[in-house]
């Protein structure tokens, strides 16, 4: 079976989770939302208040096995325990609706849908909008 | 006309914050999903670290005005003020599909309805889930 390790993000790491940031946006056709250089992602996650945290995945495939298997999971998994260790009592999700496979791995391991249970819509504000919106 | 001034929120504003939350969420008919207290607010927030970043408006109504007006739009256009400067590209709202009166006030003010648009669901993770998952 693949032996997968989940570790907090180093610095060093800034260059692959770039590429996995672009990887993700390609998947999800928004690559054109992508603007973050490898450098703000260095100065937004390591410095004195960081504005994100980051967990990494090493995978070390098995000869003949498929890739990714339990990955997902293994992460999820991750997060509500430095979520619970860190005091939070929810964590939340962000899927496209035509991302079934998301959508499936996520309610069979005890999600809720928001927007479909209580009709949550996530609103955006960028660009112009928030230039002539802060004056500048 | 009213008079309304927009200022980072102080530890002591913690027991009026909580007070606001808890009358959001009445009206947004989610009364039994605030569960943190007061002295949580100010852990959180206020702490080397802090969980979140607030504003508070005070206001002073005009006599025989209506109450309110204006205020979700200055708070709005101090979010982007203050995102601007932090570096920030874009910052994000959620609203229920039925508060129709949010929901044009944002798009008025130049957001994007990403659930409409772009088909993003919210997923939530909480309680027993959480701590399934966690294996606690």
């Amino acid at each position: 079976m693949a032996s997968v390790r989940i570790r907090e993000a180093e610095e060093g790491d800034c260059g692959h989770i770039l590429r996995l940031i672009r990887e993700l946006a390609e998947y999800e056709k928004l690559s054109e939302q992508v603007q973050i250089s490898e450098e703000a992602l260095r100065a937004d996650g390591f410095g004195g208040n960081p504005f994100y945290h980051c967990l990494v995945a090493e995978v070390l495939p098995a000869p003949g096995e498929p890739q990714g298997q339990g990955i997902g999971s293994k992460i999820i998994k991750k997060v509500a325990q430095v979520a619970l260790d860190q005091g939070c009592s929810q964590f939340r999700l962000a899927v496209l609706d035509w991302n079934q496979r998301a959508m499936a791995l996520y309610k069979a391991l005890g999600a809720q849908d928001l927007t479909e249970t209580e009709g949550w819509h996530a609103f955006r504000f960028e660009g112009e909008a928030m230039r002539k919106l802060a004056g500048k």
